[in-house]
């Protein structure tokens, strides 16, 4: 099974390569390139800035689901588009706009899901590290694999060194090895651990709980969190407290406060 | 069971809500607001910052204990004390006067162990977080549940992603539910669950092993620990390097390794 | 058992106390004062220094092996010798020396494992912290042990507490007491656990993995790695990015991609 795709890198249209569909708040972006491993071509990845920008500026959204077709999640790059553009100038480029998708994952306005079926290698593996949750099927495999053909895995190890150990990271950017999806889950990688026939049902109960939240709150949430982290305690909690004191504000945090005292369900504004 | 604490916000005197008692070094700081599921009601917040104050100066304490009476541990803010005052001014207030008594916790001069019985949500589930140590009673439970009622726990946000990996923290800051003392203990937010009759020797277990310590090598550690975990490597190591070489001149020391080479017991000059 | 070596200072030259063996690309050090459980003494500290500035420069080294001889991984500082010179000075000149040797862990070119057997405690727990990857002994132990004698555990809770989940560490520096080499590798302190008598061979499979691998993918993983940990996020995915272009300019990379397509060994250029 190969570990980085070599697939061509000649391409569909941009809609046809990440398929964008939107259901009840839940947008699930899929990318469509199974014969490829859905590597992150030059076009995957400017198919998932289009998307990505445009989810930032749709309030109907509620959160985001990022789902792959065929048998593999994502390989990561594409070796053989990457080694058909020999130059310094052209890697740059290309890591830069990898490392803004990432990033622009990190600051969506709403959550994104992992949904990871297959392999997730190499940057594919720095995809699911970037979004807020993951979920896996039992049979899904992760490896930063860079390392076996000659190129260590440092963009993705970026994201995964902020979410496992670093022992952890190390080993596995060191050795290229797989790790079991149980495993992801023991280290923090992922959230759930799904049997391969129920990994629709394991996502639908993180979207359903997700959507059945204020949408003022779950923003609030997603704006102040990975902002807070990288801040000093005393300025996090300055910045939290003045964002809890707006979110205090939105007519949703009254409902949900008499709703909850009448034990009666909330009636979001904001759906 | 409720997740957060409705209750009425008439309080009786700051010493009835956070009752202290002193036992061979050990002070414990037990919350006596059961009927109101111990929440951080104003009252309940300054009666945290008074008796921190005290501690801060009084040598004679060698650890705290948070502990709570009834059935749960905390259910976080007064929801019914804040809907009643619904201005920015006063939430802006509220979250800082909760964020010190937090901030207080990681500065205070001794380690703080928080003993968890029932449920511990919201800042309830920061308060945890907060302290240095943390045993709970097998049937505890833990979650940050703003989230389902419009309002996303952002200051227990800062408290919690410090303990927790980032993805486990999201999932319990979006959906709002709760793990197992279990769980908890298995992410790194609490240190060890004992079954519901054995918390107290649980939390014997710790309070017996640190006190049995120097008073000057455990202030010492607690002095640092925080400070260290937010510096760069370099600083980091040269402020402990300097913090050891004094902690090295104290007398406690040349005793200890005397009596660790002679096989005997230490005897403490600060108890 | 000892918890921290109380031996005699009086030592053999730096080659016989640190031992360095060479052998196809895997540079061994190992420690050889096993009757002192291979206490951090001023020489053996100085042996470390003398070694790793070697090894930095040598280009044939593919990866570091840290080993001990004897019944003890390492016991930490040589409390016999600290007691001997009771000055602010001499501790200060000895804290930094020791934090100068394992930030040279850190920043070595080459990935630095830890074979752990018997226990490591207090400075040796910092060291086994200190390296990129570890394997031990079903029936090794880890300890901050230096609380027992009066003295916190300050410079080992510098590395300790960048491997572990904070109260954890906290919980080891107050407690000073063991944990199993089953805890230490789901705490993430260590990679793996061999049975006794395996553990050569859980290393030789690091090892061999390592180098295995492109010594100048290697290399680049190693500089990088901790330097984008300490960075936020955007100049994080900068300094990776820029540092993975650089990298994809290696002649290794090509081959590594052609071997990997034509599914064939890579010959890697820099052995």
């Amino acid at each position: 099974m190969p570990i980085i795709s070599t697939g061509s890198s000649s391409a569909g249209t941009s809609a046809s390569l990440l398929q964008r569909s939107d259901r009840l708040g839940v947008t699930t972006l899929t990318m469509r390139a199974p014969e490829r491993f859905n590597a992150l071509s030059e076009d995957m990845l400017q198919a998932f800035q289009h998307a990505l920008a445009e989810i930032a500026d749709d309030s109907s959204v509620r959160c985001v689901v990022i789902a792959a077709e065929g048998k593999a999640f994502c390989a990561g790059h594409d070796l053989k588009q990457m080694r058909a553009n020999p130059t310094k100038a052209y890697y740059q480029a290309l890591f830069t706009r990898c490392s803004e998708v990432m990033q622009a994952i990190v600051n969506l306005p709403v959550p994104v899901i992992a949904k990871v079926q297959g392999i997730a290698t190499a940057a594919g593996c720095q995809l699911v590290a970037s979004c807020d949750l993951a979920v896996a099927a039992r049979s899904a495999r992760f490896a930063v694999s860079g390392i076996s053909v000659g190129l260590f895995c440092s963009t993705p190890a970026v994201a995964l060194s902020r979410n496992v150990a670093r022992k952890r990271a190390m080993e596995m950017l060191l050795t290229g090895e797989f790790i079991s999806a149980e495993q992801a889950a023991e280290w923090g990688l992922i959230n759930r651990v799904a049997e391969d026939d129920a990994l629709d049902e394991a996502l639908a109960a993180l979207t359903t709980s997700i959507c059945a939240k204020s949408a003022v709150a779950v923003r609030t949430g997603k704006a102040m969190f990975a902002r807070q982290l990288a801040m000093p305690l005393d300025e996090a909690y300055a910045f939290a407290g003045e964002t809890m004191a707006c979110n205090m504000l939105a007519e949703d945090v009254g409902e949900g406060i008499d709703a909850f005292i009448g034990k009666r369900p909330p009636q979001w504004q904001h759906r």
